[in-house]
Order: C-alpha cells, then structure tokens, then sequence
C-alpha cells in the first residue's frame, strides 16, 4: 500500500463534472467541489422529507434505463441502487457479470459498447479492481453516467454521501466536529471516501484509529490524525464511524484474532463513553456484532445506523436523478 | 410430530388483524375470521372476473415496495407473487436470501431492520422453518405487512385461499361439502392450510386420507375424519385434494416405493369413480405424475388444477390490496 | 447433418401467422411473406428513428406479462428482450428454467400450462434443442404469442431482422445486393435465419462461406452459393456477414485450430478488399476478435456491428407490438 493507492493518480476526478460544474459521474468524492457535495445532500434530504408515497415513486427517471453493473457481489448494495433507480420510475436491468458476457469472453470495453448501442443511459459499478468506475466513465458514450459503487480498495462514493447527510441531520454544522474513523483503514474505501468528505466539508478534526498493520503509510497526507488506541482516539469526539472488519483480514496474519481486535478496538459501551455524551456511532453494514461493535451499541441510543440505511437510497436518488439532469456537455 | 406441530404455540394468530379487524398480515388461515375469510374470497373473485387488460394492471400498489424474501428456493411460488405485485404496480424486489446478506453473517431481524430502513412496505416469506413468518410479523416495523408464502411444515395460507376460492366457483357453499385431502398429511403445510380454510368455512365433512406412516398422530383434532383407504375415504366426497408426493419421502424409508404408494393412494380414473360424479380434483402443483394422480385425471375433465394457478394470482393480488389498505393501527 | 436439419418438416409455419395474414408467433423466418417482413423492419425503423425518450418508453404492452423462457443461458440475448419489454410498458418476469420446475420433474408442456393459466401474453423461448418455440407455439393457448429467442441449430429471426434492418439502412434495396455469410454455416441458427430472411427480400446473390467441415450439405438448395475460399466468396460483395465460432467446434476436430481458422477464414482489413469498397462487415456478437475478425476490422470504418445492437432493441420491440396487435383470429 503506498501513497498512489490513496490518490490514483491515472484517474482524472474532473471527468466527473460537466464544463459548467454539474455532476455528470460519480466516481469518487475526490474533485467534487464542496457547494455541489452541499447540493446533492440538499437534493437527498428532499427525498427524506417527502411523505412516503411521493418518496416511493417520482417520475424523473421515467424512460431512463439504469444497468447495475456488479462484478463484485454485493446484494444489499445493488439493491439499494435497484429500489432508487425503481422509486425514480427508471428501467433497471441486473447484470451479472460473473455469470455472463466473460464467460464468451467478451471484453469489458464490448460489454460496455453493446449496452451503450442498447441506448442505457446510467451504469452503476461495482468492481474489486480500484479504477473500474473511472475507465468506463472515461470510455463511454457522452450520453452515459457512470456512478461508482465501491472499486477495490479505492472509492465508495455514495456510501460517504449517506453518511455526510447522517451527520449534517444530527450536528448540522461540519467545522466544529470532530469525527473518528475506526477499524481497518488500510483496505476500506468507505474510510476513503469518508475522509474525502469530511475534509471537502471542513470537518473540524478527522481522526482514523487503527493497528499499526491495518493503518495505511502516509495517511497523514489526507489531512486526518492518526491514533492506534481507541480511547485516545475516541476522546471527544461527536461522531463515531466504525468499519466493517472483513474475516480474511484475521485468515492472512494482519491480525491476531477477532476476539483481540474487538477487545482492542471493538466499540462498547465503555469505550464508547471516551466519545462526547452526545455522540452519535455509525457503521456501514452490515456490522460484525461482537468483532467491531457490541450489540448493545449497534442497538442502543447513539447508533444511527439504520438511518443511515434510509439516508442510503435518498442519496441514491438524488445522485440518480442529479446525473440525468446533466446530460448536455461534460468536460474531460 | 407432535400436536405442538400442528398447532404452534407461541404464535398469536391476532397478530395478523388490526385492532378493527381488518387484514393487517398474512401468516396463517388459523385466527382469520370468517367473514375476512369470505371478504378476501370475494375481493379475489373481482380480480379474476376483470377483463384481462384490467386485471393486468391495477395501480393499487403504486408508490409500494414489495420484498419477496425467500429463503427456500420456488421459483413458481416467487414467481405467482411477483406478478401479483407487478399487476398492481408494486416495486418488486427479489431477494435470494440464500446468496446473499446471511454469507455475511447478518442475522435474520438485521436483514429486516435494514429493508424496514428502506422504506418497504411488504415481506413475502418463504422459510424452511415453521413460524419464520409470524417471527418477522411481531418484530417488524409498524407500517410494514407480512405474507406467508410457506413456513416449514406449518402453514401456506394462500394456497389455501386459492383452493377454497376454486372450490367455491365450482360448489359455491362449504357446508353441504365432503372434502377429501390424499396424500403426505404429515408433512403437508398445505393440508394443514387447507383444513383450517374448511373448517372456518363450516365445510360439512373434511376427511384426510395417507398411509399411517404420512399422516399426524392427533390429526382428528382439527376436525378431520381419518381414512387409510383410498376408495373408502373418497366414497360419494365433492372436492378431492390431492397433496404433491415429496421425493426424499421414499428416500428415508416413509414409503416403500413411489410404485407401491401409486398402487394404493394414486388417483385413477378407477379410483376417482368412489367420488360423486361431478366431484371436482385439484393439486396444488406441480403434479407428480404417475406417483400421485394419473395423467388422465390431472387433465381430465374433473380436474381444475389450471384454474387453481389463475386463482393463485387473484388471490395473492387480493390479499395485497388489503393489507395494504390497512396501515393504520394494528392489534398485538 | 441432413436436409431435414435445414428445413424442419413438422414444424408448419403458417403456425406464425394469423388468418388474415398478420404475425401471431414469431418462430422463423422461413414462411413470413416479403410484405410482412418489410412491415417489420418499417416498425422497428420507427422505434429507431423516436426520440430518445420516446423510444424509452412506449404504452404499447402496458397490462400485457412477457416471460423470458431460457432454457439455454444468454444473458446478452435475454436482456435485449428485456429491455424491449420494459420499453414497451410490459410486465417481465425471467425464468431460468434449468434451476426451476424442471428440477420438480415438472415437463415443458405444465410449465407452459401454468403460465398461461397465470394470464401471462407472451413467451421468449430459448431452447438448445431445435423445435421448441414451435412445438410451444402449436400447444400454448389461443391468446398466448411466441417469440423464437434461438433454437438449436435452427433459427434466431429476430437476429436476421435487426440484419435485414442494418442492412436496409445503408444498402436501401435487397435485389442489386450480393451479400456473403462467413463461418460455421454448419452450426448456425443464426447463418439459417439470415438465409431465409435474405431470399425473402430477393437478394441478387447470397453466398456462404465455410470450410468443408463446417458446411451443410445440399445447402444450395436454400438458394445460395457455395464458397470454401474467403477472397474467392467476398470479390465484390456489399455486405460481409461474420458468424461467431463457437469454441467448442475446435476441441472436436471439426477445425484443427483457431489459429489455422483465423490464417484461412478471419475477417481482415486485406480480405476485406476483396469486398466492394463500400460494404459494411457484420456480426451477431460477440466477436472473437483474432478467431474470425481482426479487431481493426470489428472496431474499423466499415463495421457496422453496433448498429445491429441498437437495431436488435427495435426489431424485438417491432415484432412484440405486433403481435400483440394480433390477439384475435389464428391460422393452426
């Protein structure tokens, strides 16, 4: 893991917005200017406020095609994508790519040109290979929109999106805050993506909390503090961002055990009290109760996961309908 | 199996009402009024007496998110709900469950604390284990209904529904009715369904009909008369059920031989003859044949199986409708 | 391989056509007359020619249930018919068929049964073995349309219509055109429905060209020319039609080698100079680029194989508003 892991630096983040500044692709939060970061949270809090109906089924997609394009699978979150793009009235089509054009041997770029031909007009990607999102968002036709979600170790958009709109519902405000990041750093594009965030944001303090074997060199150079005691690093903060421990992390030796992890970096109740009393505890699912989190926190008063959840498909929505309303010149 | 398999306990059939009666789940035909009973009966029948381009597109669920959440594969039963909600312009989103969330190791109420988050409005349930249903019922959210769609060796109400709704065209009133179940009572949830739906509807005689080793030990009970013998069971009845044969039955030493079961409860055109003439067959499919019902009878004269599928999705598109008009208080 | 391969005895296809001559199953080219087919390619030219968002979304099939029947795996295919459903307004519902009732036993014919029974309009049938869109087509209920999505070594008539179409757009007129089939003719359902659909429209010349051991015998009697050398088959064409080669035809000493395929029959830009200056280079897709065609040649200024994609949407909506227009009056 070095610096260009951080900071691909063959992907031009500028490929994301139109010449007069609208988001044209969602590839990372890398290059979003902070008013359209504000913009598209302002468009997702619409959605939450609507009255559940009208939030269920809007017609600015009505006549679109949506292709959830998931090399990498992940139902919950090529569900999310599928009940935005359906509540907006979209045509969504579900790719599996594993089990289709690669196997006759079709290149990426061919599946990409035939989708194309069949006049689509959004990818959404996923894809364990960082980088993914960029290349088609690079490639495709001018009339296509390509969200990213979640390549390699890279970028996960929309899931810092959902939780930027998480914590401006609860703290309003982002420069007085100071927000910890809490567990494996070193391979989450989530954590990326959240710091790019909260730094476009002018979060008052970002904080990562990690063991030394899953703290990636040179995170510094993001603009976080860096700490590898959880209650050092929890002490005062507002908001607690905890990440999902993947188990072949514990398989290949860079780390002991769950059970170490949890007890060195695992959020309880007592840990979490180094938080300020009023902080608020999230996580991007689905959450390793007992490895990273206790249930008692996932569950208690603090945790705003599951509104995370529903902040989840407002900001899919919004991204959604924002990208279709910026179809005419793009700048690359 | 014991009597607790019958009639399971620890789950409050009120659950499924609200607090004004009305249908709030769907989890069993057991604790369903009568009256609901034939108002779900009736409402079924508008949608199978619409003309076809009506009854394909209703817009009663528009703006609703339907989950099919199966964790036991059917693509028939899937399918026949996904069309019901299509028809009445649902969003439908089809969740494997087998593939998906659990190879994470989310349990079960976090799966449904996430979709609840997502603002859907219906869970179809498909669960090898009994009580699966009415476990998310009491847990989920308020505004969100439950349908069974076949719960262990519990219950599959609305294959029942469809049954006394085919019955009912063809007989018109239950209590005057001999009704004959044949075939693996024991591990039948459709027999068990379908018993409940007969009794509740004051049907005159309900007999089941098995080889000792298939059917319940207590079964009278439920206020069935038991028969081992076909032609004696079937003697001058109006409706006969047949169940499906499962094949791991004869695997496991219940049954001798398909061969030897088909001798002895096969529905021929010989056996059929110890019924009234105008008794009408039905299967809740698909039919094994040559095991339990010969082909002649399966597409005979008498057989309504065919018309038992179209009211499959009548049935489901009513029940629907209903639990979706009642949202608001709901008895617990 | 034998005459009978090419030209199906049973299989009557006056079947496709209703009483007064409109299109009520789509099953192969063969048998639809010339006005008809022009009648086609005249719709599907108007799906092409709307507006984007008008082309996304048509009322067509609004209330009508299309089920994809796929026997045989073709994500590419499948999701061509899927796309043209939806733009119709028609509810879709896929079956893969080879994880579903056939795995209950459950033949072809009650599977065709139930669904007609559940109200559905329209099946698209994939099948490995030739017959099958016709055999369904000749049982399916009155009220039911028939799409042939590919049969064995049969037919594809959609893949020939949205040809025909690319064909019409650049060359005009059928009658001066000589037009050159190249590849597994053998093998191709694909090659057979080009074949029938070229001679309906009366074009000047149609020429195959294959090795010996990927040709069938008496195929001049479709009314072609044999050719086994490639610059001998192309001198002068105006269309150049690449097959795919399946891979499967080297591992059974039907061909020695790709390598030795591509030396002697692939598409490259020098064989291609023994083609008109103007002619366009075809292919159904996906390409083995360096087995049959050079990449410069699929990617270079004659190629016109994306076009057939965008085509392949309009013919498939073309032809499923048309036979839904034909709901009443069959011939059989």
């Amino acid at each position: 893991m070095t610096k260009s892991d951080l900071l691909p630096g063959p992907l031009p983040n500028s490929l994301q917005l139109t010449k007069d500044g609208k988001l044209k692709h969602l590839l990372s939060i890398e290059g979003i200017p902070p008013l359209l970061l504000e913009e598209i949270l302002d468009r997702a809090e619409q959605f939450v406020s609507l009255p559940d109906k009208a939030q269920n089924k809007a017609p600015l997609l009505r006549g679109k095609t949506v292709v959830n394009l998931f090399f990498e699978n992940s139902t919950r979150t090529r569900t999310t994508f599928e009940l935005a793009a359906k509540r907006l009235s979209a045509d969504l089509i579900n790719l599996d790519i594993r089990t289709s054009a690669t196997t006759k041997g079709e290149s990426l770029l061919d599946t990409i040109r035939n989708l194309e031909a069949m006049n689509v007009n959004m990818f959404v990607v996923r894809h364990q290979h960082s980088g993914t999102a960029h290349f088609i968002a690079r490639y495709c036709a001018p009339h296509i929109s390509v969200l990213n979600a979640g390549d390699g170790h890279h970028a996960h958009p929309t899931q810092a999106l959902l939780d930027m709109l998480t914590i401006r519902q609860h703290k309003h405000a982002f420069p007085p805050l100071k927000v910890a990041i809490v567990g494996d750093i070193l391979h989450s594009r989530v954590a990326r993506s959240q710091i790019h965030a909260l730094t476009t944001l002018c979060t008052g303090e970002v904080r990562v909390i990690a063991p030394r074997t899953l703290m990636p060199v040179g995170i510094e150079k993001m603009g976080v503090n860096v700490f590898h005691d959880l209650n050092e690093g929890l002490d005062d903060v507002d908001v607690v961002i905890m990440l999902r421990l993947q188990h072949e992390r514990m398989q290949n030796a860079l780390l002991p055990s769950a059970h170490e992890f949890y007890k060195r970096y695992g959020l309880t109740e007592e840990s979490l009290r180094s938080a300020k009393p009023d902080a608020i505890v999230m996580h991007p699912g689905p959450a390793n109760r007992g490895v990273e989190i206790d249930t008692k926190v996932a569950d208690g008063p603090q945790s705003v996961i599951l509104q995370q959840v529903t902040n989840g498909i407002a900001v899919r929505m919004a991204v959604m309908s924002m990208v279709m309303g910026a179809q005419s010149g793009y700048s690359q």
